[in-house]
């Protein structure tokens, strides 16, 4: 075990970053039986959905209902924290409302997917980005900031790191020290991982790193094996490896969550999670959408 | 780059491990068409087939006459070298006769693959491979070894260090030291990876390693860059992730070729092979066979 990582978080985003660009309607009962069952299966966060303007991202609009309807009945076991992401001030207050416990945000370093996504150039939105974390922070939740398009844009092609590390260090100087950097089109190579997160860890050695990769090009868990080694010890993954940004051109799906369970639980860095419950809820994914999902262990099971 | 590693060898064996588990027959032509352009790819060494018992591996029945039909007309780039696998000794003859310059020979460290195999025990396996490896060097052959199962095994599971570690010696004291370790059933983990290859680094620096990973549970390239990290310079893999050992109780396709010299040419390590030409391959070798390939990059193409 490497000393640099003493510990890995498992962040299940497969119920926002999996499920938002599926054009098939979600049933929100289907998405609570999901998320119910991520409840059992020992992940440490789970990321219920996303504030946005439910008329850009309608697979989004039951993300106020599903916080309400988990937190009715008994609840959710202390361990877990629900996340949800956030793009603006509106989406800020209705997490607020939700009493959301993890709040996500974060800015492109890629001016065309920034404009796409949020409208604004990237210098903008890391002010407004900034704002909304800090004023999250004061009323008390706990908040991630990220870096989208890290690695590459499917638009632009690679995003030097200076970009990447202005926002960086936007965010250091706000206090924000929960930092994520995310493959959104699945440009990262495992040399590159180590070099970016290398560098905000030069800069402070006490942020808390998460990372977010896509599988597009074969790389997921190579990326994430580089990120552990480097000492990045949050983990965003989706269940059966659901996924893509509606917003870039080329996006594979995530990692997959059962992979990467299966990977750490190999390594003997992290075994209590539950992976026979995760892999069945993948087949249940799968069997949902009718299509193989990029996921691998879901298919044969895991080594015994 | 890394300076343990300058130069990475690659070493495409779908046309040997890629087929040979295929129900369907595939025509000596297109065999050699297939061959004819991985030649022109700028890959440094294609396993064309192995010298096996045509009634136990039919898809292989035809591996004399691919090495004849390359050798007429234009034969073979001088940059370019040819392997084959062999087994036994009449393999061997059969390899002398048609040239082969670099042989491949193996035995695997689990007692229930090797006897399924080859119908031998490891020891004795062990001892007939390393004969025919030294008959086949002072032949004037350049030889490989390896080690398959060298991470774990589809029917007995976890396989220990030591008893890699024994064939390795071996082939260390009779002077074999081009080594392979595959992972025949995919369940080796970048830890793992480090491990194997460095405690053979530990015995004998000066070893020539290569690797050879199946993605079965999606680890592939997390292994390939762990191994490229330790210091292992010749990968093997696949085009379009083709194949799998009919021997093993799990077997997802090996490495495939197009995602690793991806990679590796997105990391700067390895850029002079033709990469558009090896997708436009997979996509033909998905189009013969008719469905999905393990291979991500030749569905969305490269990175530009």
């Amino acid at each position: 075990m490497n000393s640099a990582s003493p510990r890995v978080i498992i962040h299940e985003v497969g119920l926002r970053d999996g499920l938002q660009m599926e054009s098939q309607t979600i049933p929100t009962e289907r998405k609570l039986q999901w998320l119910r069952r991520l409840l059992e299966t020992g992940v440490d966060i789970i990321q219920v959905g996303s504030f946005v303007h439910p008329g850009k991202v309608p697979q989004m609009a039951d993300t106020d209902e599903l916080f309400r309807s988990l937190a009715e009945g008994d609840g959710i076991p202390a361990r877990v924290t629900l996340s949800a992401l956030v793009l603006n001030e509106k989406g800020f207050a209705r997490a607020a409302e939700c009493g959301v416990k993890l709040l996500c945000l974060g800015v492109s370093a890629s001016e065309t997917h920034s404009m796409k996504n949020t409208g604004m150039p990237v210098t903008e939105a890391t002010k407004r980005i900034v704002a909304i974390a800090r004023e999250a922070t004061r009323s008390g939740m706990s908040v991630q900031v990220s870096v989208q398009s890290a690695f590459g844009c499917g638009f632009e092609g690679a995003v030097p790191e200076e970009q990447v590390m202005r926002i960086i260090r936007s965010y250091l100087d706000a206090g924000l020290r929960t930092i994520s950097l995310a493959d959104t089109a699945g440009h990262a190579t495992p040399d590159m991982v180590k070099k970016r997160f290398g560098d905000i860890l030069d800069l402070d050695p006490q942020v808390e790193l998460a990372c977010h990769f896509h599988n597009t090009y074969g790389l997921g868990l190579a990326n994430v094996w580089a990120a552990y080694e480097r000492g990045v010890t949050t983990f965003e993954s989706s269940v059966a490896g659901l996924g893509g940004c509606p917003f870039t051109r080329v996006a594979g799906g995530n990692v997959s969550t059962e992979d990467m369970v299966h990977m750490f639980r190999r390594m003997n860095v992290r075994r209590d999670i539950r992976l026979d419950p995760l892999i069945d809820l993948a087949r249940d994914v799968a069997g949902f959408f009718g299509r193989e999902m990029p996921g691998m262990v879901y298919r044969v099971g895991q080594i015994k």
